[in-house]
């Protein structure tokens, strides 16, 4: 296993991958010599190598885990290693997914962890970041079912939980999930700090603004690569943050106090259903498929899945011997979220059984 | 001691009160019997009264906990009783005080606990809730100085520091430190919800949504009567709000990268520099100054202390025997904090000296 970046991310998937599989050989690379020879001290990766190109020579899986906008050039690199999946874990999906594809192939699964800190760096990795948290892949109609699997082994090894979503879909998604609160938060910072004269009794803010202004700490740099790699999701959602304000500003310049009241009952329930909806748990449950002959087949049964909150935890394609159709086993947590995946593919025309064949 | 109002805020001032003074004869009010009886049951009163007159009957100190919309009833009430010192724990204080001194004359001393709970109701009443919090009190040119030492002395014993804060410069400064905040989560929630098709998906969000938006789950009646007793003061908020965020979605929109960088880096400094300014501690130090010969003294050097971020621990003025002129004493935590007031006293035209005058 090659890990290209050895920062927060990379070291924090080289920690708990040493630990998972203690007999993995873990090639590391950073730009930064000293950061690298450090993920070696802390225990994050078993050799260092002085180039990407030495780092990924001779690897079954390369993780890039670098900044957004070194992400091409690191993907050059892991493209030179022939048999290697690849995946890597960059904040935004679709344009990454778009060049992995053309220079990697089939073997190419983007990836993206919902986890991090608004700590960074080799010395802010730790093995338990990702323990329980979602970890969303975007496979397309060109991704191979075995990749996707390796990659779903790793983040499963990881201790997270990975979930299919469309490339486009995961943009639009994490501009209003992540990259929609960073800006709010920059924005509410700013609107306190602006008080001229009251500086110090800023201080007096109570959990509520410090809650909602916490990542406002965060790196900028980091920030601004992000927010560059998804300009329209981000502008796209900043207009609807920009539209339910003016609502509120309307409501509250209006002296519309029941729609106001209205309003806030709203997202009261949405924020406290918002975690409530995900939670699809029980004992392992098979559904086998009959993967009808054209192109696109894994992609659409697991973002399905994703769509509906469905983890997929294993997954396997099984081709037939006399060529053309196959059949895709999967298995997911729990018979709600068996039933909930059975009527969504046999919805989209696939024919589909509960439980495996013998 | 009474106390109108026995749910979050009034019942755990109950809990602290009486441990921290357990002779105390502490008489609540609830316009639900109910829960008068269970703050009883829960000990965060000694006795329940069946309507505020009669709990504030006899009363040296009378606390209002009642919601900003029902403050007014509660303060005719207290007004009965004709020696007590008057606070409350309301999040607005410009009308508040208006009305309280207007009622309740020089005793009215306003108040506002910095701590609280998206939780509410006396079952979440936390002898804990205030430990270490600021409690801001507004004090005015007609306040005295006697009833000032009675809040303040009350908010110590709850384990908060007092600061005193004019009473407007308090509401726009709760508009941008608490009202904003709440604002924002809920618009931040609302931009989240309105992705159709992927609801299941929300619950992918990591961390920082999940720290933006915690307090969007806050209880919408308690919101809109806050919202509607500060409403200027909030627009005034809420366009500062929009405008920054109307700066990031030009940079991001013009692809202005580094605009976008120094704005984030500017945010990410203040909110890093937020709680570190407020930290005045260490030994008492006592500062005495000559009080000039006209009105309005306490809550120029009191408010003066507060827009420096400097606890008043003690206070008490001496009047002079021959009428006309006296002396007060302050005392606060730490030799900067003192050097700090002593200056911004003496710009002021106050004649100060540092130590208490044997």
């Amino acid at each position: 296993v090659a890990i290209l970046g050895t920062g927060l991310v990379g070291g924090s998937v080289g920690l708990r991958l040493i630990r998972a599989r203690p007999k993995v050989a873990l090639v590391g690379f950073d730009r930064d010599p000293a950061v690298a020879r450090r993920a070696k001290e802390r225990g994050a990766v078993t050799e260092v190598a002085p180039t990407p190109q030495e780092a990924v020579a001779g690897a079954d899986l390369v993780i890039l885990a670098v900044p957004v906008d070194e992400t091409e050039p690191a993907l050059r690199a892991a493209a030179l290693a022939d048999r290697a999946v690849v995946t890597d874990v960059g904040s935004t999906k679709a344009a990454v997914v778009e060049l992995g594809e053309a220079l990697v192939g089939d073997r190419f699964v983007g990836g993206h962890p919902m986890a991090g800190s608004e700590r960074h760096g080799i010395e802010a990795a730790d093995a338990e970041l990702f323990e329980d948290a979602w970890w969303i892949l975007t496979p397309t109609s060109k991704t191979s079912s075995s990749a996707y699997r390796v990659v779903g082994d790793l983040v499963t090894s990881l201790g997270a939980k990975p979930i299919a979503v469309d490339p486009v879909a995961h943009d639009a998604l994490v501009a209003r999930l992540s990259h929609l609160p960073q800006l709010a938060a920059s924005a509410v910072v700013a609107a306190a700090a602006s008080q001229e004269g009251q500086e110090s009794l800023l201080g007096l803010a109570a959990g509520g603004f410090r809650d909602v202004t916490r990542i406002a700490a965060s790196h900028p740099d980091m920030w601004v690569s992000i927010l560059r790699s998804n300009r329209d999701a981000v502008l796209e959602a900043l207009g609807g943050l920009q539209g339910s304000l003016d609502t509120l500003r309307d409501a509250i310049d209006g002296r519309d106090w029941e729609g106001l009241r209205s309003f806030l009952e709203g997202t009261r329930r949405s924020r406290l259903e918002l975690f409530a909806k995900h939670v699809h748990g029980g004992d392992p449950v098979a559904l086998s498929l009959l993967i009808p002959d054209r192109p696109g087949v894994l992609a659409e049964v697991t973002t399905a899945a994703g769509e509906l909150g469905v983890n997929i935890e294993d997954l396997q394609i099984f081709h037939s011997t006399e060529g053309g159709r196959g059949r895709l086993e999967l298995v997911v947590a729990g018979e709600k979220a068996a039933g909930l995946l059975l009527e969504r593919l046999r919805a989209l025309g696939y024919h589909v059984e509960i439980g495996l064949p013998e």
